[in-house]
C-alpha cells in the first residue's frame, strides 16, 4: 500500500503586513442587519467590527505558486508513474475522520492531531496520516486484497525543521520489529521496557551511541551489561550475509521471533537481488520506527549529503557513506498486520505492508535545485500566442483563437484591445510560449498567418488551413 | 480565475456496524503508562477504554474507491485539459485559513463554515470556497494579474440533496448584478430592500413566480406594484437582442448601472458569437447568485433532464427546454472586483472574474452512467501480466518483471509462489489487463516468452529481446 503525503507543517510565519478587514453592509432590513452584526461580532469575538488582522497563511502551512506547483506536479507524475508501472490503483478518503477513528493509533504523537471544533455534530479530527484512514476504509468495505496508492495532505501540529541542500545519495535501511524485540529479549531487557528502549534506540540517527547508552542506563534504568550487548548489535549493518551470520549467532538464536525476522530479511534480499537493487538497501539493526502499529519489517528511505546543512541532523551511526550527513527520512513504512483488525467488528486481521513518501523534503530540494539552475520552469503549456501587428484586430484574434482552441491547440491572446506587438512578444519570452501566430491586414487578405518562432525569431507565412498542423508539428516535443 | 471544488457534503451516513476499538499497551514505565492512559481517557472522554464506536466516515463525507477514482480522474483530466488549452496556471492554498480571513465574506452562509478546535494556537477554519483564499493569496503576494485554476476540496456543514439521472442538456444563464439592482431601483424597491428582494428572486429556480411574489409582498413588505413590475422583468430570457431591447426600455434606461450592465451583456454576446457558443448561453434576468461579493456579471452552468428525478428541483421558470427539469447548478461564478481589496492594507482593488465547478454532481451523473453502461472501468493501467504455467518459476517471473519495469512497461505478477495459470488469466480478465507474458520451462530453454492476447486468446512466441517492443506495439492505444 503506497501513499504520498504532503504534510502541512512545512513553513513557519510569513511576512505579515497589518491589514484592516473591511465589511460591507448592503441594504437589508434592520432585524437582519442586527442579526448579521451580532453573528459577525460573535465570529470575530471583538467589539469593533473594523479590527486589525495579520495577512498570512495559518502557522505551519504554505501556499504553492504556479512555479512551485509545476515542480510539485513533476514530482507527483514521477511518483504516480512508478505506482502505475507496478499496477497500483488509487483511492481517496475524507480530510477529516471521526475523532475516535484516530484515537489510540499513534501513541505519543496523538497530541499533534488537529481536532475540529464541536459545532453540535460529530467529534472530528483532521487525518494525521493516510494509514489509519486506509485501515478504516479496508475494514468498512471488508477489503482484504488491494494494491493502492493515495496522494493527499496530512495534518500535524508541529513545525519540522526543513533541511534543504543538494543531497548526495538515496538509500534505504531495513529492519524488522521482531528482530528488535528478539534482540532486546536476548540482551536481557525486561519485557515491560521493550518499547521505551526501542524509542531510545530510535534516536541513534540523532545522537551518538554514548548518549543513547546513557539514556538507557540512567533514564530508562537498563543494566549496563544489557545496554552494551544492545550496543554491539545496533552497530551492525549489512545485507544478506549479515542476516545469515545472525541466524548462526548463538545468542540471537535463542529468540524465535528474531529468527523469524532474520529469515524474512534473508528472503527479502533474495528478492532484492532479482530486482537488482541490493546496492541501495542496507539491513540496519539500529532502525526502529516510532509508530506503534508496525508488526514486522520496517524501512526508511534516507537522503544523505556531504557537509552539514542548517537544521540537518548529525551523521547517522555508520551510514554507508562515511562523513555523509542524513538529510533525514524522506520515506518510511513497514508491515502493520494488526491495524485493520482494530476496526473490524470481529477483529479479523488483514495483513498490510506499505510505504509513505514525505513529499515536502523532496520538493524543497528540487525547488532549490531549480532556483540554482538556469532552467526556466514553465507554468503553462501554451503552444502559441495569437497576436496582431495593427490595431482593431481584436475580433480577428479571437476568431483565430477559437479555431485553434477547437482544434485542441493550447493558445492564448492578450486581453488588451490593441496590444503592442512588442509586449505580445515579451509575454511569450517571459512565459516560454514557443510560437506566435501574427495577424495583420495583409495576412487576412492573403488568407495566411505569420508564424513566428520566438527562440529563433524566424517567421514564415502559413496558410490558415495548414496552421493547426504546422503548430502541432513544431510543438510535438512540448 | 477558474476553480474546481470537490465539496464535502455529498453523502449522508454509511452502513455502520458496531466495532470495539482495541488499544494495545506495550510495556512502558508506570508513569508513562498512567500519563498515556489519562491522555487516552481525555481523548475518548469515557471511563472505559474498550468503548464501542461506529465504523463510518464523518457525516457529509465519503470515500472514493478505485472505480470512482478512475471516473473522477477522467473528469478532472477533461477539465484540466480545458484550463490548459486556455493558458491557465495552477496554484494551491492550505485546507484551512485563519478564521478571520473567512469572516464577513459569505454573509448568511458563514454558519456553514467548519472551525478547528482552539488547541492553543491560532483560530482556524476549513476553507468554505477557493475564492476567498485566492483573494487572500493575491493580496498577500501583491499579484494583480494571473489566470489560475485551482482544484481542491472545500468544506461546508450541510448535506445538499444529490440529484442523479441522465441529463439532457447543459446551458449557462447569465445576468449582471448591476442590472438586478438597477431593475429593483426602477421598479420602486427601496434601497434597503435590494439584497433581501434579490435573495427572494434567487428562489425562482425552486419556486413558481406566484410564491416568490407572495414572499416579496407579505414577508418582505414590498408593494404589489413593485412586485408585479419585477415579475415582468424576471420572466425575460434571451440574448443579444434582449439586451438591446432593454437598453431601449424607457423604465430600465432610468438606471445608469442597469445600462452599464446591459452594455456589458451586449459586449459579452458579441464575444460569444466569435467563440461560437451563443446557442449555449441565455441572458436570464431572474438569475441572482447568493454570495455577497459579486459586483458585475454573474452566471451559472445548469444541467437539465427530462422527467423529475428524486430530489431534483421544480422546472425553472422558463428554461429553454420547456418541460425540462433543472438538475441544478453544476458551475457558477461572476465578477468580484471588491474582494481582494478587503485584504489589501491600502484597500487596493484587483478586478477578478471566475467560475467554480462543483464536481460532485457531474461526477455522480457520470458514475451512474458508467454503472448503467456495460463499459468496464479500468482502475489500473497494467499492460501485461507476467505469468507461469508450471511451478517453481517465481524467481523467473520476478526476473522478467524487473526487465519489463526497467523498460517502463506497466507490468504485474501474482504474489503467490505457484499460482494456477487459470487464476492468473482470470485476474487479467477481471482487471482488464490486455496481455499475458507466460513463462514455462520450454520458453526459458528457447529464450522466448509466450505472449497471450487476453481478448482473442491468441498466443505467439516472442523472443525475450523483442518482448518489450512487442508489448509497446500491442498496447500503444492503451
Amino acid at each position: 500500500m503506497f501513499c504520498v503525503r504532503t504534510c502541512s507543517g512545512l513553513m513557519g510565519l510569513r511576512a505579515a503586513p497589518r491589514v484592516r478587514s473591511l465589511h460591507s453592509f448592503p441594504g437589508i432590513t434592520i432585524d437582519e442587519e442586527v442579526a448579521k452584526l451580532l453573528a459577525l461580532k460573535a465570529q470575530i469575538g471583538g467589539d469593533n467590527v473594523k479590527h486589525q488582522f495579520v495577512l498570512k497563511t495559518a502557522k505551519g502551512t504554505r501556499d504553492y505558486n504556479p512555479k512551485q506547483m509545476a515542480i510539485r506536479e513533476r514530482v507527483f507524475s514521477t511518483i504516480i508513474g512508478c505506482f502505475k508501472r507496478h499496477g497500483a490503483e488509487t483511492i481517496d478518503t475524507p480530510v477529516f475522520e471521526l475523532k475516535e477513528t484516530l484515537t489510540g493509533k499513534y501513541g505519543e504523537d496523538s497530541k499533534l492531531i488537529y481536532d475540529l471544533k464541536d459545532q453540535g455534530g460529530e467529534l472530528l479530527s483532521l487525518r494525521y496520516d493516510l494509514t489509519v484512514p486506509f485501515a478504516r476504509y479496508l475494514a468498512m468495505n471488508k477489503i482484504t486484497n488491494i494494491k493502492r496508492y493515495h496522494i493527499a495532505k496530512v495534518y500535524r501540529r508541529d513545525n519540522p525543521a526543513m533541511t534543504r541542500g543538494r543531497y548526495r545519495e538515496f538509500y534505504q535501511c531495513v529492519n524488522d520489529r521482531r528482530i528488535l524485540d528478539g534482540m532486546f529479549a536476548v540482551c536481557g531487557v525486561p519485557d515491560d521496557k521493550f518499547r521505551t528502549i526501542c524509542s531510545t534506540v530510535d534516536k541513534l540517527d540523532k545522537m551518538p551511541w554514548e548518549d543513547v547508552r546513557k539514556e538507557m542506563v540512567t533514564e530508562k534504568g537498563l543494566s549496563e551489561e544489557a545496554a552494551d550487548q544492545i550496543g554491539e548489535y545496533v552497530s551492525l549493518q549489512g545485507g544478506m550475509e549479515l542476516a545469515e551470520r545472525l541466524l548462526q549467532d548463538q545468542k540471537m538464536c535463542r529468540s524465535k521471533q528474531a529468527c523469524a525476522g532474520l529469515s524474512d530479511i534473508k528472503l527479502l534480499f533474495s528478492y532484492l537481488q532479482l530486482f537488482q537493487v541490493t546496492d541501495k538497501v542496507v539491513f540496519d539493526l539500529s532502525l526502529a520506527r516510532g509508530l506503534d502499529y508496525y508488526t514486522g519489517i520496517i524501512y526508511e528511505g534516507v537522503l544523505t549529503q556531504a557537509g552539514v546543512a542548517p537544521g540537518s541532523t548529525e551523521a547517522q551511526n555508520g551510514t554507508p557513506a562515511e562523513e555523509s550527513v542524513s538529510v533525514g527520512s524522506v520515506a518510511g513504512g513497514g508491515r502493520y498486520d494488526g491495524l485493520v483488525g482494530m476496526f473490524d467488528p470481529k477483529g479479523r486481521k488483514v495483513p498490510c505492508v506499505g510505504v509513505s513518501i514525505g513529499i515536502e523534503r523532496i520538493f524543497s530540494i528540487l525547488e532549490q535545485k531549480a532556483e540554482a539552475s538556469a532552467e526556466k520552469v514553465r507554468t503553462t503549456e501554451v503552444q502559441v500566442m495569437v497576436a496582431s501587428a495593427q490595431k482593431n484586430l481584436l475580433e480577428e484574434r479571437l476568431r483565430l483563437l477559437t479555431e485553434l482552441w477547437n482544434a485542441g491547440i493550447k493558445a492564448e491572446v492578450m486581453y488588451k484591445k490593441n496590444p503592442k506587438l512588442l509586449s505580445q512578444l515579451q509575454h511569450c519570452e517571459e512565459s516560454g510560449i514557443p510560437l506566435v501566430a501574427i495577424l495583420g491586414e495583409q495576412e487576412l487578405k492573403d488568407g495566411v498567418v505569420k508564424l513566428r518562432v520566438v527562440a529563433s525569431r524566424e517567421e514564415v507565412d502559413v496558410s490558415r488551413a495548414a496552421l493547426v498542423d504546422e503548430i502541432r508539428r513544431r510543438t510535438s516535443q512540448a
